[in-house]
């Protein structure tokens, strides 16, 4: 099965995508950036239109996003939230079977601690994935870690299916 | 010029287009309700549907959008927030000039005070409009008023487009 991870954000969206049939190979990772320059509209549409040739190239059969948090920074939380809106409907409508994780599920699940520190998470990633060095950037790195995440747990419970 | 205005939401959304050629004339108005039992991507994927049919039937030349502002609860403004950027991204796909604005800002056009009540918003509402009654529910007068706002500045200053 073909899972695409994704580590939502406004500026930079990661993604990973790994076959847990071929014992988590990694089929391919890297982020989606949208220039500061434009306005929301466009970099909307510029995350809607990458994942879209994300999926019709890899087509996954399940999607495993992160679940956005406490933020400290409201504004930040608006623009994230409004990208996550939009990458949660392209899965829609692009895959159909959605899973949501917490950071601490994700950590959890990678490294046996909710509150792993990063070096710890991307350790993990690395050596779970079977690459010689660890994922960049760091959102991609955090992308496979959903993915990671999502593999770990029995789809067929449909836990965490939004 | 056709303006269709919108209030953001994630259960409810108000929309209401107006008609600025002819004396502000209510071409339609209503809300999206998108049903409590269903997931977030479902839920979602209501709202562009319907955002769709809405442009279509009407063809606005302009959106008005109201902006996101400080929420006591954190995951109100993250649902409203997903929601508000399937908005903006339908906006962005069927129509593509769209302008948003503050609560304040909309408050300030319809009444001269960017602090006015709810019922004084609503009774410029049915004024400005040459309404019989104000307009129900709540959230469609809300997306009404966001039009006026829109129709009260010149567009092509670009004044607020996103």
């Amino acid at each position: 099965m073909r899972i695409l991870g994704i580590d939502p954000g406004y500026a930079i969206v990661g993604f990973g995508i790994i076959d847990t049939e071929k014992n988590n190979e990694v089929i391919d990772y890297g982020v989606i950036e949208t220039p500061k320059e434009d306005p929301l509209p466009i970099r909307l549409q510029h995350i809607e239109e990458s994942l879209r040739v994300i999926f019709e190239t890899y087509r996954p059969d399940e999607v495993a996003i992160e679940e956005l948090f406490y933020f400290k920074n409201q504004k930040t939380v608006i623009q994230v939230a409004q990208a996550r809106g939009v990458i949660v409907l392209a899965s829609q409508k692009y895959c159909g079977r959605i899973f949501e994780y917490t950071p601490i599920q994700i950590k959890q699940a990678l490294t046996g601690n909710g509150h792993a520190e990063k070096k710890q998470m991307q350790y993990m990633v690395k050596n779970v994935l079977g690459l010689s060095s660890i994922p960049k950037p760091d959102d991609a790195a955090d992308a496979l870690a959903v993915a990671i995440c999502h593999s770990q747990i029995n789809p067929r419970l449909n836990f965490n299916m939004m």
